[in-house]
C-alpha cells in the first residue's frame, strides 16, 4: 500500500484546534469566490483591530469582496464582529421600545435629519443619531449643523443619555470607539475604489447602527443621478441586503426608495440647510422635505405600533411640524449641544437667524438666458458648483465654507414656464465675482427646453418610489 | 434647445492636456475589466516609485490586476515602466551579441544556474545573472552560493563588468535601483495573494532581466506539484505572456518547460547543492541536472546562432561540463565575487570541498520500512523538511542553516526496487537527534508501492517536457 497522501502534504501541526488561518490565505480563499466563515470573519476583524493587517493587505480584501462579493450569511458575520470589535451603546430597558433612527445613504440638499429627530423625539421617541460629514458631492448632517455657533457634534455618553431624556433626540458623529473595525475598512474604501460595494455598505452602516443602540431603522435610500443607487433595481437590492443583514442583528429594519435628481427643496450649502430645516419644521415646507420628514417618520411610527397606518403616521408627524412642538424639540436639542440659549431660540425664530448664522458676503442671482420649460434641474451639477464654492470637500481633511450656496427660486420645478431673465436661483459666494466656471455649471444644471416637456414628465414630482 | 450636456457634467476643467487620473480612478478602471492605457500604466508606474501611492491602494490594484487581468499590451506597457523607473546596466556594443541570461521560475534542488553560468560563460558568453532567494519551498541560487566563505552577492557595477571580462559570468542579487516599481508590487504580493498572476509573473521577470542589460534570455518554466506552474497549460500559458512580453521589450526570449516533481539531482539544502553542481561540472552527472544545463544552454547557443542545431548546442555545453572550462570559469566567478584563490581551489576540487563548505554535525539515514517499487518521490515534501531542518525560509526576513539538506540515495528513482532496510537518503541535521516531524514527513515523500509500478509510469523520467 502506498503511504498515506494525509502523511504527504507537508503539514504535521497536529489535529488540535487550528489556528485560524493567515490573513492572506482569508484573502486567496474570497479572491477565488469561496465563502469565507465565521471563524475566517472573527479572524480577520480581530487582526484588523490589532493592527495586524497590513494595509496592502486590507486593500487586496476590499478589492477581493467587492469583486466575488458576500452572501447575506458572510455579510451579517462581518457586521457582527464588526459590532463587536468596539463599545455598544444600551440605553435601558425602560426606553427600548421606542428607540429609532434614520440613515440615508445621501444626497443633494438632504436636510431631513435635521428635522425628522426632533419631530420624531416631539412624538415621544428616543433618536439617538449618529450621523457623517459631507463627502464629494453630498452634504453632510454634522457639517450643517456646526454651522450654528456652539453646536457640537462629540457628546460624551451622559451628554446624549440627557438628550435622549429631553428633548428625546440628538444627532453626533460616530464615535470611533463605534465598530472600530469598521472605521478600519471604511477609511480605505474611498481610496481603494471599493466603495459601490452593497455588502460592504451594508456592514458599514448597520454595524455602526447597532452599535449605537437604536432598536428600529428605517432607510432612506436615495435612487438616481446624484445617488450611490442609481438605478431602482440597485436601490432595492441595497435595501434588501440592509433589512436581510440588519434582521439577522435583531434591528428591525424598513426601506424608503426616494428620488434623488433634482436638489431636495430649495437650499444647497450648509447654513442655508438649517434655515430650510427650520422653516420645514414651521410647517412651511418646502413640500418635498416635509414629503420625505413625514413618510420616514411614519413609516417608523408604524413600526413601532404607534399608528395603525402609514397615513396615520405620517399626519401624525406632519402634526409636530405644525403645533411647533418638533422647532422646540430642535431647539432643546440645539442647547443640550452646546448652543447658547440665546442663539437657540434665534436661529429657530422667524427672521432673527441671519443675526446668528453665517452669511456669505455675497449673493448674485442666476437668471434664465432662455424662453423654455424646466426639462431638468441637475442636482448633482448644483452639489458640484457648491463645492467649488467651499460648501463641500473634495478630500475629507478640508475645511469648509459653511456660509456659501445656493438657494434656487421659488417657482423653478421641473415643468415650470420661464421666461428670459427670470431668476433661476440665488448663489451664496465669498468671492466679490462669481467665478464663471461656477455659473456656467450652475446655469447649465437647470435644463430649459424650447420644445416643452416630453408627455409624462413631471409624473416625478414625487419624491417616494417605494417602501420595502 | 435643451442646454447642452457637455456643460452639466461637472467638469469644466477646460480641454487642456489633462493631468492622468488620480490613483483610485485607476484602480475602479482595472476593477470594472477595462484595459488601462500606457498614460495611466506610466502614472501609476510613477507614484509608486514616489511613494505617492497609498498601501491599500496597491493592494487593491494588484488584487484587480489579478482578478481581471492584463493583456499583453498593458503587460508590456506595466513592464516597460517599470524598467524606466529605475537604472538599466548597458554593458556596451562590443558585448551586445554575447549577453545571455537563464531565469527559472523556481523548484526542489534547482542548482542549474551554478553550473550553467560558468559553462556559457566557457562557451564565450557573457552571463550578467541576477537571482533571487529561496522562499517558501524554492530554494534560492544566492543562499547556495553563500554557503562558500566570502562569496558576496552584491557587487558593484564596475565589479560584474570585471566578472563578465573574466571569466564571463557572475551571480549576484538583483539591485534595488533595478526596476523599483516591481520591487514595490513584488515585496506586497505574498501577503495580499497576488503571486499566481501570469501577467504579475510576467511583468516582475522581464522587467528585472530587461534592467539587467541581458540581450537573449531562455526561461526555465517548472511544471508539477513542485512548482509554480501546476500543469503544462499553465506553463505554457505563462512561457507564451513572457515571450511575447519580452519581446515587445525587445528581449528574444525562449522557454523550455520542465517538469518539478521530484527534486533535481539528489540533494536538496544550500551547501549539499554546491557540492552536486561542481560533480555536474565535472561531467560527474546528475543526469537530470546535466540534463536541464545542456538544454538551457543549448537553447541560448541556438538563439545566438553559435551552433545550428539544438543538439549541437546541448553538446556544445556538455563539452564545458567533461572538459573542466566551465568549473575553471565558476572558481574564477568565485574569485571575482570575494572568495579567496585558496578557497575556491578547494571547492571545486575532488575530495577537499570538506575543509571549505559548512557541513552539518549530524548525518543520519533514513531507510525503507517496506518492501516495493518507489512510485513517486514528492519533491515539495522534501523541501518541506530541509525547511523545517533550517535550509529554507518561511518569512523573508529569516536566516538559514546552510549546512543541513537532504541527498537522495544513488539508485533513488521512480521505479527503482527496494527492500526493508534499503536506504532512501541521507539527511544532514543540526540537531542531535533528527526530529520524529521530519522523518515522517522524508518517509511520507517516497511512496513505495507494494504493487508495483501502473504502466507508463517511468516516462516522467525526463525533465524537459518542451521547448516553446
Amino acid at each position: 500500500m502506498a503511504t498515506p497522501a494525509t502523511l504527504r502534504d507537508g503539514d504535521g501541526d497536529g489535529d488540535g484546534a487550528a489556528p485560524p488561518p493567515p490573513v492572506h490565505e482569508l484573502i486567496k480563499k474570497k479572491r477565488d469566490g469561496y465563502k469565507l466563515s465565521d471563524r475566517d470573519l472573527a479572524s480577520f476583524v480581530d487582526k484588523l483591530v490589532s493592527k495586524q493587517v497590513e494595509d496592502a493587505q486590507i486593500g487586496a480584501m476590499l478589492m477581493a469582496m467587492f469583486l466575488k462579493g458576500l452572501d447575506a450569511q458572510e455579510t451579517a458575520a462581518l457586521t457582527r464582529h464588526m459590532v463587536d470589535s468596539g463599545d455598544r451603546l444600551d440605553w435601558g430597558e425602560a426606553w427600548r421600545p421606542l428607540l429609532v433612527d434614520k440613515h440615508s445613504t445621501g444626497g443633494v440638499g438632504d436636510k431631513v435629519s435635521l428635522a425628522l429627530a426632533p419631530a420624531l423625539a416631539a412624538c415621544g421617541f428616543k433618536v439617538p443619531m449618529m450621523s457623517g460629514r459631507g463627502l464629494d458631492f453630498t452634504g453632510g448632517t454634522l457639517d450643517k449643523l456646526e454651522s450654528i455657533p456652539g453646536f457640537r457634534v462629540v457628546q460624551t455618553v451622559d451628554a446624549m443619555r440627557a438628550a435622549l431624556e429631553d428633548p428625546g433626540c440628538f444627532i453626533v458623529g460616530a464615535s470611533s470607539r463605534l465598530a472600530p473595525a469598521d472605521g478600519e475598512l471604511y477609511k480605505r474604501r474611498d481610496v481603494t475604489g471599493t466603495v459601490d460595494s452593497i455588502p460592504l455598505i451594508t456592514s458599514s452602516i448597520v454595524s455602526k447602527k447597532v452599535a449605537e443602540g437604536t432598536r428600529a431603522l428605517v432607510m432612506d435610500i436615495k435612487v438616481g443621478r446624484a445617488a450611490l443607487s442609481k438605478t431602482v433595481e440597485d436601490a432595492t437590492e441595497l435595501a434588501k441586503s440592509i433589512i436581510a443583514v440588519a434582521g439577522l442583528l435583531d434591528l428591525p429594519t424598513r426601506a424608503v426608495l426616494t428620488r434623488m435628481d433634482v436638489p431636495i427643496g430649495r437650499a444647497v450649502g450648509n447654513a442655508l440647510e438649517v434655515d430650510e430645516a427650520i422653516r420645514c419644521m414651521r410647517g412651511e415646507g418646502p413640500r418635498d422635505l416635509e414629503e420625505l420628514v413625514c413618510v420616514l417618520g411614519g413609516v417608523l411610527l408604524e413600526m413601532r405600533g404607534a399608528v395603525d397606518s402609514l397615513a396615520a403616521g405620517r399626519e401624525r408627524v406632519a402634526a409636530t411640524l405644525r403645533d411647533g412642538s418638533a422647532l422646540s424639540a430642535f431647539r432643546r436639542m440645539l442647547v443640550k449641544q452646546g448652543v447658547s440659549e440665546e442663539d437657540a431660540r434665534r436661529v429657530c425664530e422667524d427672521g432673527s437667524a441671519d443675526a446668528v448664522l453665517p452669511r456669505a458676503p455675497h449673493v448674485t442671482a442666476v437668471r434664465a438666458a432662455v424662453d423654455g420649460v424646466v426639462a431638468d434641474i441637475e442636482g448633482i451639477s448644483i452639489a458640484r458648483a457648491c463645492q467649488r464654492l467651499g460648501a463641500g470637500r473634495t478630500r475629507s481633511d478640508q475645511s469648509l465654507d459653511l456660509s456659501v450656496g445656493v438657494v434656487l427660486a421659488e417657482g423653478l420645478r421641473v415643468g415650470a414656464r420661464l421666461r428670459v431673465g427670470d431668476e433661476l436661483m440665488q448663489v451664496h459666494h465669498a468671492q466679490e465675482h462669481l467665478p464663471d466656471d461656477v455659473e456656467a455649471l450652475l446655469r447649465g444644471a437647470v435644463d430649459i427646453s424650447e420644445q416643452g416637456l416630453p408627455a409624462g414628465s413631471e409624473a416625478a414630482a414625487d419624491r417616494v418610489i417605494a417602501i420595502i
